[in-house]
């Protein structure tokens, strides 16, 4: 989701000008010459799952833009009145159509060139059966060495699967924080 | 910061109208009737650190609202283009003008009350001379005996003092993933 630049105020509609506000802020904003409303835009959260069954992990096919028809975990934008968890749950139901229990959080990445932090939890498949959402094409249960690498759509996707699998191989599981610049 | 809704579209400045939109959506957002802008309002995030010198935390006084004049660690919203360390260190900088390293993430909270989600690093103060900014009234240093419980400003700052020095007790440093709801 590129956001497209701010053009008029939210709270009258009049034009807006950007420029550094007189509040000691540092940075420059889109303010209203009417209305003085000052908007800010700030990074936004993507949460999603890593859905595993046994050795293997659920992977979703695209069937949006950007990346279609390239795998990726199921995951989307955080919503308000949610926590991190939730919102990686909700997706994953949305998704893949998966019955699952929440496990503990494994990656916290930042993307700072698109303005976003991804946030991936451990989900335990309690079914291999899925019913998949208008945006995926199929699922598909993959072990470490079928993953097609080639075909991830996101890095940080790619970088999830890597640590996940890295922790498993180790016997203990960390939370990851990762920068993507 | 609680958000005023959106009555404008910010491309075109008409009066937007709130409903779920028809691309499978499932949340009403406020929708543009002229140019069918679809405006989406997503949780902010707040980073800042666990500045410690030897046994102490640095805790900074608030010199804004909400909660004036109450203890907090220095923290703030993230900006677009920065990492959240990147935003947890400028935060740190500005609030209290301290001298430090980053060591690793320490908490993830939800407040989905408010649509935020909060993270905070460690931070090894490497002087215990501070520079505090217009936002800081004071800074001060406190053992964990001294510190003003009933006086810190946020439960997200008093859940992340309390795991952090129940590691240090521990001697191992996990990251917390805790729900304020």
């Amino acid at each position: 989701m590129l956001r497209a630049p701010i053009k008029h105020c939210r709270n009258c509609g009049a034009a807006v000008v950007y420029r550094v506000p007189d509040d000691g802020d540092t940075h420059p904003r889109a303010v209203c010459p009417a209305c003085d409303t000052i908007h800010y835009e700030n990074p936004l959260n993507v949460v999603g799952t890593i859905p595993y069954w046994g050795e293997q992990v659920l992977l979703c096919k695209r069937n949006i833009e950007p990346r279609w028809g390239k795998w990726t975990l199921p995951a989307g934008f955080m919503e308000l009145n949610e926590t991190t968890a939730e919102g990686a749950a909700r997706e994953t139901d949305e998704e893949a159509g998966a019955q699952f229990e929440m496990e503990g959080l494994q990656s916290v990445l930042s993307v700072p060139r698109v303005g976003q932090v991804h946030l991936y939890y451990r989900a335990r498949l309690l079914s291999d059966q899925f019913n998949p959402g208008p945006e995926t094409i199929e699922t598909r249960l993959y072990t470490e060495s079928e993953i097609p690498w080639e075909e991830i759509a996101f890095k940080t996707v790619a970088e999830t699967l890597r640590c996940f699998f890295e922790d498993r191989r180790r016997g203990t599981f960390d939370v990851h924080n990762i920068d993507l610049v």
